[in-house]
């Protein structure tokens, strides 16, 4: 028997028939039609950013779209935060359907002059990530008459330490080295554009607020240095993001009220040129992942060389993280359930299987679980985040899964 | 400066501008209409079909549309091989528009009632994977009144040593233990269905001739052995398939001809109870991935921390396994170029890494290319099996990549 990770606060006190929103799992897949779908949860959305407010200081919440873009969670999403983080032109016009474009940022390293015009076009702020996309994005403001409004991301010197993915300290594709920040920002207040400040993002998916703690208050010295040898002060400086959900057994959740406090502490003794800064912090994973919960019906039972196998109608086709595949060195487990028996104490040792031909395809690695029969559901937790879109959808030929928002 | 895989042998020798099916790949990237885009060449596909054929005895070949199941390049290997395999009722009705079902077999660990019933319907062979889904198949065939073509999938004692990906030699969601195979051959015998013979498939991406003969005379001996156990003689046994493709630096091509003088050998001494059955070898990625070139363009270079970073249009969106992502544990670099500088002399060590914003999103890691400037092609080659269609394609909104087929 290999662990699995603990449910979400939301689930883990459930009983009996698993209910999301307040409907039993079963309800959901008749409302969908069919399995394999994701459910999410905006209930738990609004319960996680109304948790950051409260232990955060005065500061903008954004929500960086790529962790889950779907329309009907984006449109409940974005009344309760004050931004929305892009990374393509695609995601751009799926986050002005439902906030203004002078509240939509717009970063990634590899923008398209096509994408540069639809920014700037719309007033959406860009996130230089280099001199060379600065002078192109120059060159489109003059054709299009347009005024680029640009931040300036920077690759600190600063890395978060515990992340998942590391995003500072070390050679990146992603904004300009730190030395090179201030001279970037001169040449875009000297061509005239609208300078908004700093991006500064450092890593992810962090569950150690001591290491947050740091990183934070690194780059706020880090944007008051700049902005000296810039001689300007930043409108905005994105702290980035980082929050980090516990997906594995073992993993403990951040302690965001620690987080707030210290950052709280920090502004209030930040340094004179920041004195009118704004500050923000742009989330993905954080908000939805635990909002997510996937549901696939199970169409097999079968045996072999003792061990059990649980087959599913849904896999890595959906779900590439769950099944170890995705930016994960070593398979762990997420946390697993047969909906209809919350609760119940696990009875055997079992491997959730997708339907695909290929061995990568596990969502369960020997977990141990109550009964489950062929037809039950069986619900992967954690499914909010970097799911259906981040997935190998059309591999081997299924059909996507449903994805349906409740209580909107 | 780390190593990358050697190009496939119709491009190892190109100088100047990379061509492809006879055509420059900018030419391709005009027909297209925007990069990136998938390059598939017909005659590389060919070639290998003739290879194989000329290598081996008097056997069918099935390709295993899972490896790129798209429609052109589908139309114009139907006629070149005997059979197609298919994994879910989505590629069985691609399958159909280019191949009888009676030359279309079916696997897959988890086929829903609705896929058993399109599989019988059309008469479709479902390579069965345990004795409930034949149950469910003996049902559906009795209400349908149509007759199933089944084969019985086995899980068979034998791995295949060395190879990417095991299926054998262990607990397995695929098929039945071989201890089991012989009573589930008697019940579709008993239940009136049309059993076809046994599909046994030990493991995939072998580059080692040796491992492979070594495991298809296994599979032979067990095959005769359960035809025993169930004293009938299978219409057909499908060996599976290996064969593997050199991916990575140090990687040596496959001895083919090695596998099939072995292969006609066994044959040849093989138990007489399968006198008269015919032989199967399935094949994906050998036969195209090396005919499938991706091009993307560079958007942006950029310097930081001492290291170079091009930035093409194209990445882990596209190309999941070539940023290391998908089934691997440790990163390696399959084959690149700088499309118009073909066998020009590397001068500088560089990382392509494509427009996501995650630090995944690598192409080449630490590359020697030729010089390469902003608006170049970048070729990453062996990009024709599990490349567009095992990719997440949605990952952060940007647009899919085309695809072409050479020569059709």
């Amino acid at each position: 028997m290999k662990p699995m990770g603990a449910f979400p606060r939301e689930f883990v006190a459930q009983s009996g028939a698993l209910t999301i929103g307040g409907r039993p799992a079963d309800g959901w897949a008749v409302e969908a039609g069919d399995t394999p779908m994701f459910v999410y949860d905006i209930e738990i959305v609004a319960a996680r950013i109304a948790r950051f407010r409260a232990a955060m200081p005065a500061i903008d919440l954004h929500y960086a779209i790529k962790a889950n873009p779907h329309a009907d969670l984006l449109a409940a999403i974005a009344p309760l935060v004050d931004g929305l983080d892009v990374a393509s032109s695609g995601e751009l016009a799926k986050a002005m359907i439902v906030k203004p474009a002078a509240s939509i940022s717009f970063a990634g390293p590899g923008k398209r002059d096509d994408e540069l015009v639809a920014a700037i076009t719309a007033g959406a702020t860009l996130n230089v990530e280099s001199e060379g996309e600065a002078t192109r994005a120059f060159a489109i403001g003059d054709r299009l008459g347009h005024t680029p409004r640009m931040a300036v991301r920077v690759n600190p010197d600063i890395e978060l330490r515990g992340s998942g993915m590391r995003m500072g300290g070390r050679a990146s594709p992603f904004g300009v080295d730190a030395v090179r920040a201030a001279a970037l920002v001169k040449a875009i207040l000297a061509a005239g554009a609208d300078w908004r400040g700093f991006h500064i993002y450092a890593g992810s998916q962090a569950l150690d607020a001591g290491a947050i703690i740091e990183t934070q208050a690194a780059t706020i010295a880090l944007a008051a240095r700049l902005a000296e040898e810039a001689s300007v002060a930043p409108p905005l400086v994105n702290l980035g993001g980082g929050f980090g959900v516990p997906y594995f057994a073992g993993d403990a959740a951040l302690d965001v009220e620690r987080v707030g406090d210290a950052l709280a502490e920090a502004l209030a003794s930040r340094p004179a040129i920041l004195g009118k800064t704004r500050f923000a912090i742009e989330l993905g994973r954080w908000l939805v992942a635990e909002a997510g919960v996937y549901l696939t019906r199970v169409i097999d039972i079968k045996q072999s060389q003792g061990e059990t196998f649980v087959v599913v109608d849904g896999g890595l086709n959906h779900q590439l993280a769950a099944s170890g595949n995705f930016g994960t060195v070593v398979r762990r487990n997420y946390p697993i359930a047969v909906a209809a028996r919350m609760g119940h104490a696990p009875t055997e040792t079992v491997s959730v299987v997708g339907p695909l031909c290929t061995p990568l395809d596990r969502l369960g690695d020997k977990v141990a679980l109550p009964p489950v029969h062929v037809g039950d559901l069986i619900a992967i937790f954690m499914a909010g985040a970097y799911g259906a879109s981040a997935s190998p959808t059309a591999f081997l030929g299924h059909p996507p899964a449903s994805e349906i928002v409740t209580g909107i």
